[in-house]
C-alpha cells in the first residue's frame, strides 16, 4: 500500500505538474491537492508534467487539509523549518521505513506539501502526526515543490529498489572466459618475446604480471579479446 | 575532496540556475559548462539559483568535453539510458560509495550531466569511467536536468550525513521524567477512583495500564505533565 502525496495551496499550475512528473519517476500515483490556485488537469500542468498526466487526471482536490486527509491513519508533514509543536521529526530515510511498516500493516499515509512561497503553516501541521525534514546544506535547505515531492518520493522508491550498486553493462557481449584470456596473454607474451621485448630475463615475469594486470583490470569481453588479438597481429604485422 | 559537477552544453539559462541550486542543497561546490547556450552568470540564471550564485560566479566554462575533464582521474556519466558501449554502470548509492573511496585515495572525480532534449551523446560518454544510472519507475526515467543534479548530489550528501532517522522535536522542552509521569499516573487514578470510574475491582488494574500506556505512547515533555495536570483538575472541577 502506497502513501499519498497531499500538495496543500500550490500557487503554480506548472509546479503542479512538476510534482506530478517527480511522483511517477518514484511510483507513487495518488495527487491529492487542498484549495490549489489552479485545477491539476488545466493545460500548464499537463505540460509541465512530461507525461504524468495519469496522475493528474486522478487527482482529487479538496477544500481543506481536514478533509484532505480524514480517511488516512498517519499522516507526515514535509518542512525545511522547525515548527513549534512537539512532533516526531524524521528523515527522508526515517519516513520511508516507517511508511514501509505502516504499509505492511495496511494502514494508510499520506505525505503533506505546502505552498510553495510560505511551506506548511502550524494550522496544516496541526495535522500531521509526524514532521519529515529531509537532511540537507544547512545552509541552503530551500527545495521547490517538485524537488521536496522528488526527494520525498525517491527515499520511498530506493528503499524497496534492488538494483546492483555496481555492475558492467556489457552491450549484450558474453564476459571473456579464463581461457580466453589465457590465450590472449600467450600470444602476447610470444610475440614480445620474438620481437626481443624482453631484454632482462629477471625481469620478464614481473613484466608480464604487469601486463596481465592491466588487462585483467578491463574486464574485457570475449569480442574485446578478439579485438586485441587483431590489435597485436596488426602491431606485430602478420595482417 | 568533492566532485565537480559538469554541466554539458545546457541549453536553458534558468536549469544553470537551479542546477547551481541543486548543488548547494547538497554542498556540491564546483560546476563546469561545456558550451553553454547561456553565460553561468547571466540574469536568468542568477535569479533561478535561489541563492547559490556563488557557485555560478565560481563556474568554469569550456569549449569542449574533454577540456573540462582533462584534470580530473575519474569521470561518471548520468544516463537514463542504456548505450552501446562496455563500461561500469552504478546507480546513485553506488557512485557516491565509489566517489567516497576515490576521495579518500586523493583521486579528483567529477560527474557529467547531458544537455536536456538528447542527453549526453555517445562521443560524450567516450570520456566516462562510470556510467551513472539512478533507479526509478522504470516506465517513466526521465528527469530535468536539475532533478537528475539533485539526485545526484543527495546521494552524495546523505552518504555522510549523519541526522538521526527518527527524532522527537520538542520545542526545547525537556522530556518527562519518570517520577513526573509516576506522579501525573497516582493523580490519574485517585481522580478517577474519588469519582467511581472503577466500577468493577477486577477490571483495575487493566484500565489503569491501559490508560498509562496511551500517556506514555505520547513521549510527554514536562511541560505536556503540568498541561494534563490542569485538564484533569478541571475535569475534576478542583479548580
Amino acid at each position: 500500500m502506497k502513501p499519498c502525496f497531499i500538495l496543500v495551496r500550490p500557487q503554480m499550475a506548472e509546479n503542479i505538474g512538476t510534482a506530478a512528473r517527480a511522483m511517477m519517476n518514484c511510483c507513487i500515483d495518488e495527487m491529492r491537492l487542498v484549495e490549489p490556485d489552479y485545477s491539476p488537469t488545466c493545460e500548464r500542468a499537463i505540460a509541465t508534467s512530461s507525461g504524468a498526466e495519469e496522475i493528474l487526471y486522478n487527482a482529487k482536490v479538496f477544500n481543506s487539509v481536514k478533509d484532505a486527509i480524514i480517511d488516512l491513519q498517519k499522516v507526515y508533514a514535509t518542512t525545511g523549518r522547525t515548527r513549534d509543536q512537539v512532533k516526531p521529526v524524521f528523515t527522508g530515510e526515517g519516513m520511508a521505513k516507517d511508511i514501509a511498516v505502516q504499509s505492511k500493516n495496511n494502514i494508510k499515509c499520506g505525505v503533506m506539501f505546502g505552498p510553495e512561497r510560505t511551506g506548511l503553516e502550524n494550522r496544516d501541521m496541526d495535522y500531521a502526526d509526524v514532521i519529515v525534514r529531509i537532511p540537507l546544506n544547512p545552509k541552503h535547505t530551500s527545495l521547490n515543490l517538485a524537488q521536496a515531492v522528488l526527494l520525498t518520493g525517491y527515499e520511498i522508491f530506493r528503499l524497496t529498489d534492488t538494483t546492483s550498486e555496481t555492475g558492467m553493462y556489457t552491450a549484450n557481449q558474453e564476459m571473456a572466459s579464463k581461457a580466453e584470456l589465457d590465450h590472449l596473454f600467450n600470444k602476447l607474451e610470444n610475440d614480445l618475446e620474438a620481437n626481443n621485448y624482453f631484454k632482462v630475463p629477471e625481469k620478464k615475469p614481473r613484466m608480464i604480471r604487469n601486463l596481465q594486470n592491466i588487462f585483467l583490470r578491463a574486464n574485457l569481453t570475449s569480442q574485446d579479446v578478439r579485438t586485441l588479438h587483431g590489435v597485436f597481429d596488426y602491431l606485430n604485422n602478420k595482417q
